[in-house]
């Protein structure tokens, strides 16, 4: 079958015909139909240093998927057919370590990537844990290729529940910024602020529901934000870019007593104030990584499936699985929202 | 000034003309504008047991109101200034008990009621203490007049942080229950199931956001919530009405690991199925009084404020001062949603 | 191997020889040190209307128990080991319905019981699915055995965050009562007042740290709770006995913004007066089932492994497995606390 | 009466006689009995940055005491009686900000310290209003004199509901950091660590209940928390020196899933690693300011009345009102815990 393979341990992707993966004990095979491409894809294409530290050479890429069962292995329950259109979290956990145990299992410390420590879903067939499927029962297959980054926004959004009419900031208007802009909208946030430095991501972003968006190249963040909260600043901040100095704003627009939540991953350390932004300001901060299992992906079920809302304007570029160099270079441009690969049907 | 008051200890309201009240320390007075007629009006009106225990006559009746500050008592905070237009708490708070200071003063053991402890609203000026005072900050008046039972409404929903995403059962579609529909709707919720006996409420009920609506006294309520949600129950269950069937229903109809809210108010006791129906499910169950004060209030500001609500369709019917009894006779019809009072301007 | 069995659908346990079990796929071999006995093998042994619906003869009873793994199945996890000392939660569960997948998975809709559903600990070998295993990492195995039922008293102690610096009210000495007790105690509440009808059981819940006990009997449970706490009542109170009547004391003890957390399973309707009682209290119900897994258990061996709490004293009987009905009858004579089997070494 | 005063923006303090107050409306007069001495007090002593900002001489210092009403004024509520031994929380808030109406008065945007913005309890007599008088109950004077210090234990020990069966990391032993010690064994934290680089500070932690201390000076702390906790790291981390190296230390620290809660104020930026140690680790921080009004004072009163904690030996040192400069002296040293000042008896 196709893949795109990391082959080597050097720059590049590879498109490639291998072996057909085959549903092993507790897997089922899926035939994907959509796949997202990612930023961690892109780490492993240009083979930087967290790539080099984490991939064994050679790995078919590709983590965020939706496809149809088409082999279910032994020891599966019942409620996973062939013929069924299913997505599935992407990091494989172990199950017995004390966060799995404790309800935190996207924190497991022996987790395993889809696509990245095991063949991923950047090829026509993808074999995966019947543990990690989720089933589509009636959602889009386009919507299901990109249920795993859309479950990071849903994470940032409601942890904490504190965006029930709430202003909520969102900074970073990358494909996940935007997902999170939809989520907040549709959980009833009151009014979202979204910040940039792209127009293009800003114009995405109020079109997926940002009562306001500010340049953050020419505009005063935190002083916008009170401007626009009567001073109080924003009950809850996604800083979803990785930026220092988003991240900065983050702590200088919250509210007292607001929630500030993580997702962007910072290069290096951030300088940060802590005493009068964060302490004094009885500030809450909260570390986002993956999507909670499985409680995020009911939520996301429900959002979708009642037409809560629709992700799908956030998606910019679709590219056939060989195109996957046009893919990439598409998110580089920093102008993409979320680009996706068709690759069955 | 008019004022509709209970004066003798014996059935029957009586408009009647009484001294204008001041400011006291700590108070404002309000020029009503619009008043919302309640059960309990009804209670205080025939004379029942519960008010025979309760109040004391003469009083001035009316809990539900905004109007416009047109004075401002002694030692009151600068924020409140004549000409703006309010709304306020009807419960009187003491501040000092256990509740008031753990922050649950709408639990308050000391609690006083306008209307039913001390004069209130159904009258041309009610004065008020400057600490149940709400702004409406552009809010209309006539939503500024129903935000107490819109209150309850809020409190009931949002209370345990369960209505994102979920499958609500709203049981009873008094004026509580529609606002309800509309506050899980605007807080979203992705399924919307009501429940009432009568069908002109059910009908309202659907106008405010309702997806399923079940006329009990046809239909077996938890098996037919458990056909519209695949077997699992509904994951919130509000029970509006009071009525024992229908708190039975609440148990029958919540999923494993659900809530259930009961606000409505049953007469006596209610035989409940507790091992199968809440040990056994892992249930939660919060009896709802009252409005947080002023967490609710807050957060239907920003709800009313930024147009994620509109609860004004609830409004059914409208009467001048004079006619209380026409208003109290649409709302003892069982037809009515909310009926207030036009009073001034 | 020497096994206590249910052989026909009648009366009556029946000790015998049967083949020794093996580990399968996925499970390991326990040899059984300790086991204890609990009101379900009563109901089992007796034959009643619960056992004849659920029971399908011939099963091996016991799912309490501690002891030595001496057999590791395929796919199982590195670190169960032959030799080590564990335990075993004894609700397996499906883990992919709903309940499971959103963290509730002490509620899932698929649940088997070991020494229900499948055989169990009351025999020299037993063998469990590797996922409900737990470490006992220096914890007596005697405590071992009984970790399932002082789970059951840990869920509902920590359920709702509510023990710190409370006064815990438990209705019901038992032996999870008792337990519950000791976990008050053992969490930081600061006055704990137990309830019971038998005075043995008042005795052994003052040994565990009850600071006031009541005899229900002759005394007026909520009117002296009152007289305890300064006419407020209890901030939570702990249902462990099922008795209508407690459950009636439950909601006339607890105060004005308190938890009641029932687990006792009551027999039939138990009619409550809610307006006054939950309703105008804003009181919070919580159904206790099982063991959060896996929290409570980690809660557990946090506070065993550091001393936090003995709950040995608990422990009143012991007998050989051959003297079964001796210990059912110490039970049944409501005289007793823990009762446990001596079974291996 | 006797006062220590600052009455000129200089450095220095005077002890002078300035003219007894009185209870305005809604005060009551309290005859102070002893008073606590804090780094605030040492600030504006010193005259530096902040209480140059701050300060408006003259002033009389002393913001934690206990002391008998000797007179209340008009409007307080008759629960406040002469003679009775009382305490007080020392932000004076306004009750109208958004932060007040939502159960967050500890981060009140127009807080007022008594001692600092007001009239102060290093004095005979101090008038404060009545709200924020707490009843002793029977909680020793000298005890009262420090709750408020505690109470900032307290707060950062119980907030988040982490503490129960924890492993708990306090960073920095002064005497808020020693009293969160106490306040964790009692609260049942079930392993305790201590961390500062003075082995005075760390004998009085492990007076009060640390398990294991460790010297910061020779010790890699996140190293040897590892150690002593299996690899995981502290369940929860308090922060309570305001060293940026202690707020590294506990981020390294902390484990995945876990709680810093930072109360320490750092002087100028702190340069974070977020991406490894806050994010992946899907950490949550909270910052501790104050008390909450009144919920931490209630625990308080809990904790204290039954006997759960006794904070005394924190104490290090008494002086009489007239040896204030011995008592600044003391603490500056960091040799002392908590210094008190004996007032009147």
């Amino acid at each position: 079958m196709r893949a795109i393979r990391k082959s080597r341990p050097a720059p590049g992707l590879e498109l490639c015909e291998v072996p057909e993966p085959r549903a092993g004990s507790g897997e089922v095979l899926i035939r994907v139909r959509y796949a997202g491409v990612c930023g961690t894809d892109l780490h492993i294409a240009d083979w930087d240093q967290w790539a080099q530290g984490r991939i064994r050479p050679p790995v078919v890429l590709g983590h965020e998927f939706a496809g149809e069962i088409v082999e279910v292995g032994a020891d599966v329950a019942a409620e996973f057919r062939v013929g069924e259109l299913v997505t599935a979290e992407g990091h494989i956990v172990c199950g017995h370590c004390r966060q799995c145990r404790m309800g935190d299992a996207h924190i497991c410390q022996n987790t395993r990537i889809i696509g990245v420590d095991r063949d991923g879903a950047f090829a026509d067939l993808v074999a995966v844990p019947a543990g990690n499927v989720v089933a589509l029962n009636g959602i889009p297959a386009t919507t299901g290729a990109i249920m795993d980054p859309l479950g990071n926004a849903f994470h940032a959004v409601l942890a904490g529940n504190a965006v029930s009419g709430a202003t909520v900031l969102v900074l970073g208007c990358g494909p996940i910024g935007c997902f999170a802009v939809g989520v907040a909208k549709a959980a009833g946030a009151a009014s979202i602020i979204a910040s940039d430095i792209n127009p293009r991501r800003l114009e995405l972003a109020r079109t997926m529901g940002a009562h306001h968006v500010l340049d953050a190249r020419s505009e005063d963040v935190p002083r916008r934000v009170a401007e626009l909260t009567r001073g109080e600043g924003a009950d809850l901040v996604l800083e979803m870019s990785g930026s220092a100095e988003a991240v900065k704003q983050a702590f200088g627009a919250v509210r007292l007593g607001g929630r500030v939540h993580l997702l962007g991953l910072p290069k290096g350390e951030v300088a940060l104030e802590l005493s009068s932004n964060l302490i004094f300001k009885g500030v809450t901060v909260y570390g986002v990584i993956g999507r909670r299992m499985f409680e995020t992906w009911h939520q996301m079920q429900s959002f979708l499936s009642s037409g809560l809302l629709d992700p799908t304007p956030v998606i910019t570029h679709r590219f056939p699985l060989e195109a996957i160099d046009d893919a990439l270079h598409a998110i580089r441009s920093g102008e993409a929202g979320k680009v996706i690969l068709e690759i069955g049907s």
